[in-house]
């Protein structure tokens, strides 16, 4: 199984040598965090996994709630929790010790620890020493223990679709699973495949592509897509966007190691500006015609069979919109939170794409 | 000075905080290489530095020697050498435990060592203990301790040229030197940028690529050509090909980092496939459209100012080649060790990139 994430393995002690998934219940833990955008995991885990997720547990200064239980550690282990997920991020990834006491005392209670942060809850003596002593397990869910080879941009079986942005932070993720989603209603074979940290969480197994050496990324992909049956499709979690200044060789490297047949370009239309930089936000057109330009050199055949909107801020007519992306672009044009991702599958079954 | 290498930092010690450049003279250790390829660093010190290179190390088995006298460790502590240098580059960066005794006996010599590889002399308890002791520098030029921030895309002052190639190890570091050697003797303010470990050792500064977060490579490469006078012109060393399928994000984010002004393409015209993968060597045209097509996100005036061919295996009509290539693309065509670049650098200024 090449494409599970090996989780951190513990550089003092043994104790996560079997580790692979998260084993649920979930309780997730919001820490101090006060802004809704920062519980991207927890608010991930939720929406994608909610039988799972059964409460959340709040530092006293925690300025976001989200629909669960709000508890404490022993109600949470009263409930039956078995995995505390660490379900904020912060820039810098950064492993805070105002939340040590917290972590320490779910180790207390029996409860695995995952964190999908930069920093390794595995390099925190204290952590380590009490899940030695409770038998627990700590999933730093950003790393990888697996050797990553060098791309060889050899042909694999299987079909794969790679969902691609104008921006960071547009529906990537959200686009990808709603496909795989969509797709398993219909009875496709197929398997999402994560990216990043909240995507690996969610599906229990990926790579984190943002904590990889550049020339491994494309090796990483490869990896995290293996041949398979083929007619199984692949649907993987784009990251970043080709046209960003500061990260576009990560979503090139990506592209290239992913050879996917199939691209679906996603944009959210009010914004501006790339995320962290003065550039405007790329047209549509111009993020298709560099995907195409660039996936061609590992699959000749890619092509764009969708344009998925995140129309949550867009304040303006979406039907106008749509449309005229449609006409621009002869692919469909959906907000998967709205319309789900029905009208590409349908489109790829009425361009040869899909056979089943 | 934000673009100096800040030598690994030794994680149990201090002795090498003030560690920026490798003292000369240099004494180069071949080790046990048994092919000429494998010798890469020492033989650009040498060809680049010839006046700091007083003498070659080797190991009784090895396949290689080079234009120095050939002496032991005794020999070249009397001739004078300040720096050990590891010359040798193999895949995986290792430092081979068999060179140990080899490191351990110039460390005892008083020797500062210098070192490319992946692995680092700071992480091998006996040469830290014996440097501790000798007083000497362990100088591990492939990582850095700088803290890479993530590129803004912003413009910046002075100048800048990147060498790009059709593939790997094709003549970008060699053709960067030449620039760099031909603009300072008319007098043109210019400094070498150096993106690789050989890049690094020549130059005394630079981010090894290779060894960088993906995510952060673009950011490394505006930190390696920071704002300057405007007639400064930066010449940068490039990497890889951006029509590579193992690596090609880490050329697309150093051609993003780095907003150059002008590029020069480099080519092997007898290679066949690209290095490492079953894929044919992209022609000259496709690697200048391509680089000008992505290179215009952060400099919208990028021009491809040249073409460096590498003809030592060439067995045909070089003349005719470069006729070919010069009609085909409109720039000068040199090979830079027949010719020099200076015909490159009178196009630059025939087209207004230069004033002096």
């Amino acid at each position: 199984m090449p494409t599970r994430v090996k989780y951190s393995k513990n550089r003092n002690t043994s104790i996560v040598k079997d580790a692979r998934t998260m084993k649920p219940p979930f309780v997730l833990f919001l820490a101090d965090i006060q802004d809704t955008l920062a519980a991207k995991s927890a608010t991930g885990l939720l929406y994608w996994r909610p039988e799972d997720c059964i409460a959340q547990v709040r530092m006293p200064d925690c300025g976001v709630s989200i629909e669960l239980p709000a508890v404490d550690l022993a109600e949470a282990a009263r409930l039956g929790a078995k995995t505390f997920v660490i379900g904020v991020t912060n820039s810098g990834g950064i492993l805070n010790p105002r939340w040590h006491s917290y972590i320490l005392s779910a180790i207390n209670y029996r409860l695995d620890i995952a964190s999908g942060t930069h920093d390794r809850l595995s390099d925190v003596p204290e952590f380590v020493a009490a899940a030695n002593r409770t038998g627990v397990r700590l999933l730093d869910l950003r790393h990888t223990d697996t050797p990553i080879p060098k791309a060889t941009g050899l042909k694999r079986q299987g079909q794969r679709l790679l969902t691609i942005g104008t921006d960071c932070a547009c529906g990537k993720k959200f686009t990808a699973l709603a496909i795989t989603r969509d797709m398993k209603a219909r009875g496709i074979d197929c398997t999402f495949r994560g990216t990043g940290q909240t995507g690996i969480m969610i599906s229990g197994e990926g790579f984190a592509l943002d904590t990889i050496i550049g020339d491994y990324i494309a090796g990483a992909a490869e990896l995290l897509s293996p041949s398979n049956k083929p007619n199984h499709w692949d649907v993987i979690e784009g990251q970043g966007s080709i046209l960003h200044p500061s990260h576009a060789g990560v979503p090139l490297s990506l592209l290239h190691g992913s050879q996917p047949d199939a691209f679906v370009l996603c944009h959210e239309p009010t914004r501006l500006h790339m995320l962290g930089v003065t550039y405007p936000i790329p047209s549509v057109a111009a993020v298709r015609e560099v995907t195409e330009r660039m996936g061609r050199l590992t699959n000749p055949n890619i092509r764009c069979v969708g344009i998925s909107l995140n129309t949550s801020a867009f304040q303006r007519d979406i039907f106008q919109l749509k449309q005229q992306l449609r006409k621009e672009h002869n692919v469909p044009v959906v907000d998967p939170v709205i319309d789900g991702t029905n009208e590409i599958i349908d489109y790829m079954h009425s361009i040869g794409l899909l056979t089943e």
